[in-house]
């Protein structure tokens, strides 16, 4: 017996009522009950996303709701600001030039977070910049970048701030309105506990007078048609419909629990996990961890395919490696979603007797012990507080 | 008691395995499952679309498909031939504007089918045309295009002949290779019986070759990165997964029914639909229907939304109206993917019932009638041949 277990930074697991609710019997996407369940999700998604601006549904990858949000807003010639630490970020850049628009790249070692002084010195030079580009968790380092600090300086400009939220919201505290995000683009398969397909992004006042600026080299991604329809709860095309029906659950899911509450749950399960790598002398890769997964660098002598094959084959385990330049040289465990203590636990008991098999030198137990003891010490300040 | 039926032109009823499939725990979509997935869709789409091209996966409505067909193909201030005959071949031209394409109309009026001798005619005064860009079932009208026909005359010229097969292909004959169609845009969720989410194209060596010649302004739907991905089964973003996995439920279903076989289904259940509502004094809209999906004209002295309102309620159908200049004036049912004669036959039935009740003047039993002589004729004409 072998049960699968997704510890991958999205795909991330998904509730089983919701995963039941994908198994429906598919209805017309704009009957009047789809219609209200679009209601639901949208208002619902305004909370998740700490926004009182509208959220458009796309039916896409987490990628097309970043080009959405880049063709939408920046002419082709205008510039733009890419902060670019990892895979993730100079995907904003590789946009750019697919649209011709002037991507200035403000480059940061890959598993350091975006520096906001440098940004506010790019802002300086770089006055005519349309946007900036912008990343909340980079998945490819784990890394959480200081998006409010970031936020601020942009908002105090011209530019308008897109963010790429895609493994971070939900995973970590996001508070899109606050914050100065002028777009946040979301996807479904991380820790808005949904399968891939579904995309989402929010608009600003300030990025609408960006957008009813010019006429965007989009049809499928152009946002007017999308806002033109969202208005009365629709979508410009046949949306994936019986995603939308899950994600009326997984929002329910998420409301219930309270988005504060999420980011918490995650929080410490971050903090479990880092500790817990920690204790196994196992060396984070990042300076400052993004909240819904752990990128650890593969210890000296090992091959990252070798733990990562065997967390599979003994314990059903999926982790992803390095992208890029970073093949072979991390692996990236996912904690966002549908997950909890436990899980968290399980993985650093199945990574333990993994590297253990190895011959890696660890204490049994060490990884484990270390995470529990975030977890009491957790429970127990908030008992006392 | 009601029992949902949904007929309308896509989205499309879905098998219940298929539908259990999507209920399935997610998996990473770069595991090797994952990948065995692809392999199989891949070369099975390939067998229902009658096409020895690649094919490509894109997360995305059937729309996404026609723009990455488009935006990869022809240039901006290139020209295309859009052959427009109702709401979805005027979204050709859309795109078209969307891109910068230089768009030659050629018009026809709704509810007929596009002749031949004005495609011949049009290319003759459009030699520099990159593209011609048709479509194999007009969902708006419910008529299906000679695209045999138009598919040599393209063939012979330096274009390439995009088709918008999104409510045509497995509803109706369709021979991408021996027909000249170069690209192919397919949807999930109309005739391959799935929900929507996932889109196809099938792109041909002439069609390759206009690809290769430049840079697409597009990154989400470029199919240079699609074709990259696919030589390794891959997609170039998180695909919507859980809806390759029912893909390939579905496609199993259609090759172990026969390609042929599925477009005979299709054939007989469009002919029966014809035979009913004609036999119950209603008018076809189309004068050469497509095969899943059957238009009428909403009788004198009716309401179009009447009619599909009482279908709901009394018997759970789902059925749609026409949209842009048709609001109002036809009504469209659908007949494709998991349907069979007993559907059609039942859907005559509501109707029947439905008008008699509003006060139109009709013989009950007719429309039925009619429908059973055609799926009794065609047995006949089976058992003796």
């Amino acid at each position: 017996m072998r049960k699968p277990r997704l510890m991958t930074p999205g795909p991330a697991p998904v509730p089983e009522d919701v995963l039941l609710e994908l198994a429906r019997p598919v209805i017309h996407h704009r009957s009047a009950e789809a219609k209200q369940v679009i209601v639901e999700v949208a208002e619902g998604l305004k909370q998740v996303f700490q926004t009182k601006n509208e959220v458009m549904i796309l039916t896409a990858s987490g990628t097309g709701a970043m080009e959405a949000a880049a063709v939408n807003t920046v002419p082709p010639g205008a510039k733009a600001i890419v902060l670019n630490a990892g895979w993730f970020g100079s995907r904003w850049a590789s946009i750019c030039k697919a649209h011709g628009i002037n991507a200035v790249s403000i480059d940061f070692e890959w598993g350091t977070p975006v520096d906001p002084a440098r940004v506010a010195e790019a802002l300086r030079a770089h006055p005519d910049a349309v946007a900036v580009m912008g990343t909340l968790s980079e998945t490819s380092t784990g890394t959480g970048h200081p998006i409010e600090a970031i936020g601020k300086l942009v908002a105090a400009t011209e530019a308008v701030f897109l963010v790429d939220g895609i493994s971070g919201v939900g995973a970590m505290e996001c508070r899109t309105d606050d914050w100065g995000i002028d777009i946040l683009c979301v996807g479904s398969q991380k820790a808005l506990m949904l399968p891939p397909g579904l995309a989402f992004v929010t608009v600003s006042p300030k990025a609408w007078a960006k957008i009813d600026a010019f006429e965007a080299h989009s049809f499928y991604f152009n946002l007017k048609s999308a806002r033109k329809k969202m208005k009365e709860y629709d979508t410009p095309f046949t949306p994936a419909h019986t995603l939308i029906l899950g994600l009326r659950a997984s929002v329910r899911r998420l409301l219930a629990e309270g988005i504060e509450n999420v980011w918490s749950r995650h929080k410490l399960m971050s903090e479990a996990c880092q500790a817990g790598v920690r204790a196994l002398g196992l060396e984070l890769f990042s300076s400052r961890p993004a909240e819904g997964l752990t990128a650890f660098r593969v210890p000296e002598g090992l091959k990252d395919s070798a733990i990562r094959d065997k967390l599979t084959e003994r314990f059903g385990i999926t982790t992803v490696g390095g992208q890029d330049k970073l093949k072979g040289k991390i692996v990236r465990v996912g904690h966002m979603g549908y997950m909890d203590e436990l899980d968290v636990i399980s993985g650093l008991a199945a990574l333990e007797m993994v590297l253990a098999d190895l011959g890696f030198d660890i204490k049994p137990g060490a990884g484990v012990t270390a995470a529990q003891q975030i977890f009491i010490g957790r429970k127990q300040a908030a008992v006392q507080a």
